[in-house]
């Protein structure tokens, strides 16, 4: 192994989006594990855009990362030495191991996962934070029944593309909203939605009306601005919001609000904000049932796996904001 | 009686403000009740924000009125003429009877009243609709639980005022947002409310972590826009926003929506949308509530009632837009 740790540290705090400057490139010996403490080989980064909150000063749902600290990021990798009982070389793991290639850790929020069952991104994607946040958001606060239309933006994302094929599989009519004739094509072709809408080539309020005529029921937002603005026009009564994220907005200097807010009033409708952390004690339900379907082959797994080294993260970062990724967005930094 | 019905009718849609040339005053013959039907002379006008909508074309959680027709409105009168088995002269009923002197009315959606229990203007405010609003929106929505605290805008309104007074009876900490020192300061020293807020004087946000500062468990919002906002950004975790109105923005020909709302993600909030009809069929277990609070002194009703003519009603309307009225508005167009 290497004796180098190559690490991307937050620089500065970007202004709408972040640029090459607020990063830092930092090389450091590898750390050894001490008593209770393993040392992990990260294979691999999951890119999220919850990332670019992370990157803000101010009160959030979790503590900003501090400037010259290493960027924060779920990963999987590998033990390659342990003082730790319960984590041997050779182990396959996947924490919050943060932009580097290699992490020291005392098994606090690491769990270990089985490379034979699932390729590993998957870990990250589906069988991760990604599938867990479609997965609690969709069922517990859209509570979609049989028969119902839901709607899931970024439908060609991570947590989309899991949202859609939960929701096909509970019974319910599925509409993704995507960017591009290739996503809509896919989110349909492959995972079985029964409808796509192109944001960028089609006015979403109009495609609704025809996709949707009795209106939508769940709507899974992962983006916020123009598309929230226009699925809040074409509500059923009683329609559940859930604010999983808003893609749109998180390089905004001045952030959009939803103008059609007042449709929640003439719909009796819900917008209710989640964030999957609070399903800790319930995680290992939402993955041996996502296992379970992904086993049946009615739930499919969408990674976009880049391969690269840590100094990629910061472009591989931006092809989330661009809409460039199919699926998961992973970096693979190593084998 | 006269033999003459004067009527406010819709002649136009306001684009933004409600102008003059709006409302048709029309002179008709009084009507005279068939089988099945009485004849009531309306004595008050309820004077709602909620008009302003109503005004508008185009699908709400109730029909537009049309153009030509009279204005709706929530109104108490006495029966002059019937020929309804239910309804004997003399009888006092609340319904919506419309800008206008006399209507003839089937019963539908029609309750005797008894002028000896409460003043007939209080049949429109906290024994009727607006009451009915401020019990089911904080107490089903909202969910308070002792401790909690409560904040509502529109605080010396007609909804306001109770949903103020409700909290407070169930054990809550409440703060309200009103516009004016005069109105500050009655809806703490009359109504009893912890704390008031004036947004034309102070910085609702600043005030709001000063008065609550572990946060807003509950928001009962009748106005919407900047205060909405500052709201967002003192929420608590889990907190339920009660979208009841938003007079701020009802004549705006480009409204505003929350920018804060990821607020709801940061602190898993809800924001529903509520329409007192849906409680049609407990508006008798509220009424009762709310009579007995009455009764035991412990919720106070106030009224705003303006003597006039139903030529009074365009202006009388504007009031509240100025936000002039304390309580409910009535307009009190005979004895």
């Amino acid at each position: 192994m290497s004796t180098i740790n190559h690490q991307v540290r937050l620089a500065a705090r970007p202004v709408g989006e972040p640029q090459p400057t607020d990063w830092q490139h930092v090389e450091e010996p590898v750390g050894q594990p001490g008593d209770g403490e393993f040392l992990v080989q990260v294979l691999a980064l999951s890119i999220d855009p919850a990332m670019r909150g992370w990157m803000n000063a101010g009160r959030s749902y979790i503590r900003p990362v501090e400037i010259g600290e290493v960027m924060r990021a779920g990963a999987v990798g590998r033990v390659i030495a342990s003082q730790h009982p319960g984590f041997a070389v050779g182990d396959h793991v996947s924490g919050s191991f943060g932009v580097q290639e290699y992490c020291v850790s005392n098994g606090l929020g690491v769990t270990k996962v089985d490379p034979t069952a699932a390729p590993l991104p998957t870990y990250l994607g589906t069988l991760g934070m990604s599938g867990l946040t479609g997965y609690f958001g969709l069922i517990d606060i859209g509570r979609p029944e049989p028969g119902q239309t839901v709607v899931v933006s970024g439908a060609a994302g991570a947590v989309g593309s899991v949202v859609g094929q939960i929701a096909k599989i509970m019974g319910c009519r599925v509409i993704g909203i995507a960017g591009g004739e290739a996503k809509c094509r896919m989110i349909v072709d492959e995972l079985g939605f029964d409808a796509a809408i192109d944001y960028r080539s089609e006015d979403v309020r109009k495609a609704l009306r025809r996709h949707a005529p009795d209106g939508v029921d769940v709507y899974f937002d992962n983006v916020g601005g123009d598309i929230l603005d226009a699925v809040l026009l074409t509500l059923a009564r009683g329609a559940r919001i859930i604010v999983c994220g808003a893609i749109s907005q998180y390089n905004s200097t001045k952030p959009q609000g939803p103008a059609n807010y007042l449709s929640l009033l003439v719909n009796r409708a819900t917008m209710t904000g989640m964030v999957v952390f609070d399903y800790a004690d319930r995680y290992a339900e939402g993955i041996t049932q996502m296992a379970t379907w992904r086993a049946e082959g009615r739930l499919k797994s969408l990674e976009d796996v880049v391969s690269g080294g840590v100094a990629d993260f910061p472009d591989t970062l931006m092809r989330l904001f661009r809409g460039e990724n199919h699926g998961k967005l992973v970096l693979k930094i190593a084998d």
